[in-house]
């Protein structure tokens, strides 16, 4: 992985999680496995985790590391949504399209409401607008609870600083309380150049999904908790869903390695430059359009189907959302060479339209 | 570890869990990252744990790494287990004493019923008695659904292949689905000596909690059914509990390694034969008693508290589970040293009394 | 009542909720006023419900009374949907908007998605467009398990023997097991001069909610199960969920004197004949305009808003569901005069405008 | 039912749910079956409700008619108890053996633990060691949350008012929440000559689950909320879970009518009235014991088996709880003669043995 090679069977942007794992990652298990440790989270790289996401985000903050995004997500829903609750999103939330209502189960019955907006981002008027027709204080419907918002968005967009405080402010407002999916969060800081509080802890978020999968993590993602009061059950709840290992320094380590030395903005570093080249490239070919900018490493191609068919035959590989949508996703392993190869099928499949 | 070191801080029986990874299990993660692979279990290493664990049970099975033993057995369960369904356990069960009702949880209002019986065994006369006592049929009550086991049980017993065909067939008399929680599932098979289709797919179990992390695995466990009709729904469940990780080639690779030139009864081998020179030693020191024959990697001594004071003070690190209650769990990677340090503590302190 | 006295506050058609009783119930429960009875649903009323509905719908069924339609419809759609499962029903149906999502409650986890159509009613291409988008078999996604429609629906249509047959074939074609909401199924049967098993059992409903509180029942309503195989559980579920009366015999008198001598029939005709006299009156008044066709006892007029301001000025009491949008229901004692009062006061608004 | 003729069947004993319904609550529903009426609440008699138990507990409460007794346990338990926590009741409390685990259910995961205690009652000394046994702040456990104590206890017996003091000052001082189940409420206090408030609201009781069916009421019980911080969310509960009526005036007049002039307690009085003339019989009978003492409305008799045989045998209509164990339960309207019935049967029966 070190030398970049592009995979064996042609350029792949099918997702992010079909990559490699950072071999810092590797490398610090490795480390980690030396003497005993006390289980549960009473080790010493457990406690350092604490403290270090607490200077990354200079704030006091819970780090609960769990399995994947959907147990953070759905955990961190749950902590924040009484079980008559409604849950707001946007309408490509990850939570409301791939999660088996996951966030429905653990908060016990919330519902999730939809709200519309652009590039996969909610739009604070949709936002009010769905507060307002929910009901609050009616005993008929499930009351307004929480927000979810993705950064980067579920379309490959990031939100920008000012429009998560805004979101904030109205969620605020009406009592919700705000957990971002960060499943690419590292992108979206990457993109923005900001400090991670900027967009979480200053701006008002309660609680995050702080994603390392996608990111060249193995098998580790985290919950972090901004707001203690805002999740005093998280705990238990996080322990009963099967999420917090005995041998917890092992999760400890990899996210202490993801963070070190600013690993995690380097590899989303490389990932969004894969995309912006992807995106320089577009520019020059005529024909093609996007369904949202690209501000992260996703591209959401919108094309003829006949010129996606063309990319199938050429052996790309990518994620076909629609006959017309194709979505590439640039994991922080991809290569130059793979993304001017996709770049050239697609050349030659829309002139040959 | 490969050199077998004790503990820095002196003999360490706290947990299993306390203890090092395989160093093989880290290196089958650094052998598998490499190139893309398919996500979410469709990867080569996903398909040959399917074949892998097909062969190893002599069965037809259907197997789902996940993260911890607490969310194995809970999906387990909660597979086996309708709403209101009645599910039966020996009272020192780990589903009934420390995972925050999760069976319950997950199973969507399902209800543990205690069943007593010798060193953490369930007994099967008391089994048919509780059965009784739950009343089939009757719409006041949660109806009798499954079986859950412990082997080797939380008292460091182990249940021999008849015993567990004898509970299977009381089980299955009365339509019960049964669950084996197998925390230490390779401690039991190393003492028995028997195939791993002895105590599962051949004697009745329908669902069992492979357990790897302690016994020198990493962040990963599975749950191993061996008749898919009972857990028709347990991919949904497992999804949903945010237990299926998108880089599943990753967990397939640990478990691969686990068993792979029987790594995994070598383990517990080790670990066992630490617990058999505890035993032999306490033949030779009067005044020690044990609550349950030793038989795999566990012993829970009987001692006057003040023996026990005097262990700790000595800094013998164990589990005091009472006054009188030492608990001692024998690491993979436990060494001679470690095991003679507290005999000889012990013989101290009791001589001392 | 009996004279069919007008209320005294003005015209009120809030809902069919505000009205009384029919006098028949009441006297039932005196007349099962007597001796000692079984308890649970073990009396003669409750043996006599079971037979007197086999024949009513001309099908071997099971009744549970229970407390209210949202007990029904709640207890019926988890009856027949697992936590998994994706449930379908229309943009505007009750379970939706007015239930606090007790369907996702009691299902344990199951998740609601709006299917768009006419009039509140579930159009058929746009459910096989939402089941394909569902996403049948992916791991990602609730499952699609039932459909929920409502009868008469949301917005007072009648759904036509024919329609609910090609509704519930597309339905079965997908596994999807289906519910009907019959909150004012009698106002249904009453417009079609249909066979009650004309548009249930005989038309492929798995499960009814038979609505009695809106028809001038008093505290009870019930499930009515065609197909036990698809509600194995259903009686603990009940149970579990408080609606199975110890004096089982009083809720079985009601639901037996109501649909005595056709009384349901007699009731419900009585307020669609009252909405048929309030859309004759409609007729002749220029600018008022419909939602969905008067084909039960509601009527969804569309006006300005000034003159709906009007009509709340004048004492008319009814739902205001959005600035232009009124709803107007017949109670099964409205009288002609209140009808005609409502229609003097919008002629009057709609000549002021 | 006026003039208290015995069941036309033998002197029946079997449960007061067989019974009859006091006159005057079915009188109370055709008085209230006149004019329209806010749905959901919002009625006159609704209003007057909240008011009138105001003064016939002494405080501010919230009162929330259900369906069933179930009902108001599982609701105000689940209100109390958040989904990670552990509700300590007595072994024999119905709530554990009666109720499909519906506190279980409701309260999204909550475990029931049972409590050892004389004739039904909770013992403080067992309370306080069941509480530390569970393990408060230990991530493993589900948390210490509630308490559930039966007035009149299952075994008949009556908490005197320090009792319910002293075991609520054990509960507080360990943060739980009280809910007293009080099916058999009336009973008790017309045993004990005191004021509700005295066993209430004024002993540290925070919900009541007031009984009314079994004292002659219909198909109603109520839930009453003391402290309604306790129960911030009981309304959307209670709506979710299809236990608010939209025609809410008819269960309010019921509840009504049950406590004007004292109903309720005339009720209960005549109920124990007999129970007490049952223990005077048995004072008189050599060979027949009691499981608890007689203090309310229930009678649970020892007797050999072939004694208990020949009750039935001679028609007599009971509870057989065990080979050796009858429970009799003297209905509001149970007579005299019905009593001496069953006292002649036992006298022959206990000197044929």
């Amino acid at each position: 992985m070190n030398e970049m090679r592009p995979p064996q069977h042609g350029p792949d942007f099918r997702s992010d999680n079909v990559g490699a794992v950072a071999p810092e990652i590797i490398e610090a298990l490795a480390r980690a496995n030396r003497d005993t440790a006390t289980g549960y989270g009473g080790d010493t790289w457990s406690l350092e985790l604490q403290k270090r996401f607490g200077e990354l985000f200079e704030a006091k903050v819970k780090v609960y590391p769990v399995a994947t995004g959907t147990a953070a997500n759905a955990l961190a829903m749950a902590a924040i949504t009484p079980s008559h609750g409604a849950m707001f999103c946007q309408e490509r939330a990850h939570i409301l399209t791939s999660e088996v209502n996951a966030v429905g189960f653990f908060s016990g019955g919330g519902m999730l409401v939809p709200v519309a907006g652009p590039h996969g981002k909610v739009d604070p008027a949709a936002l009010e607008e769905a507060i307002a027709a929910q009901g609050k204080g009616l005993m008929h419907r499930s009351q307004p609870a929480s927000l979810n918002i993705v950064q980067a968005t579920d379309l490959g967009a990031v939100y920008a600083v000012d429009e998560i405080r805004a979101l904030a402010a109205t969620a605020k407002r009406h009592g919700l309380k705000i957990h971002m999916d960060g499943a690419r969060f590292a992108n979206a800081i990457a993109r923005l150049g900001c400090k991670p509080a900027d967009i979480t802890s200053r701006a008002g978020v309660d609680v995050l999904s702080f994603g390392m999968t996608k990111n060249g993590g193995l098998l580790c993602d985290a919950i972090v908790v901004f707001d203690e009061a805002a999740a005093p059950a998280i705990q238990w709840h996080v322990r009963r869903a099967g999420h917090v290992w005995s041998k917890a320094r092992f999760a400890a380590a990899q996210l202490l390695a993801y963070v070190e030395d600013d690993l995690w903005l380097r590899n989303a570093g490389r990932a969004n430059a894969m995309a912006a080249r992807f995106d320089a490239g577009l520019k020059t070919i005529p024909g093609a359009s996007l369904w949202a900018p690209i501000e992260a490493n996703e591209i959401f191609l919108k094309a003829p189907a006949h010129v996606i068919d063309g990319l199938e035959r050429d052996g790309v590989r990518f994620f076909r959302r629609a006959a017309d949508m194709a979505r590439f996703v640039c994991r922080f392993d991809a290569t130059e060479a793979e993304v001017d190869a996709v770049l050239a099928s697609l050349r030659r499949n829309l002139s040959n339209g």
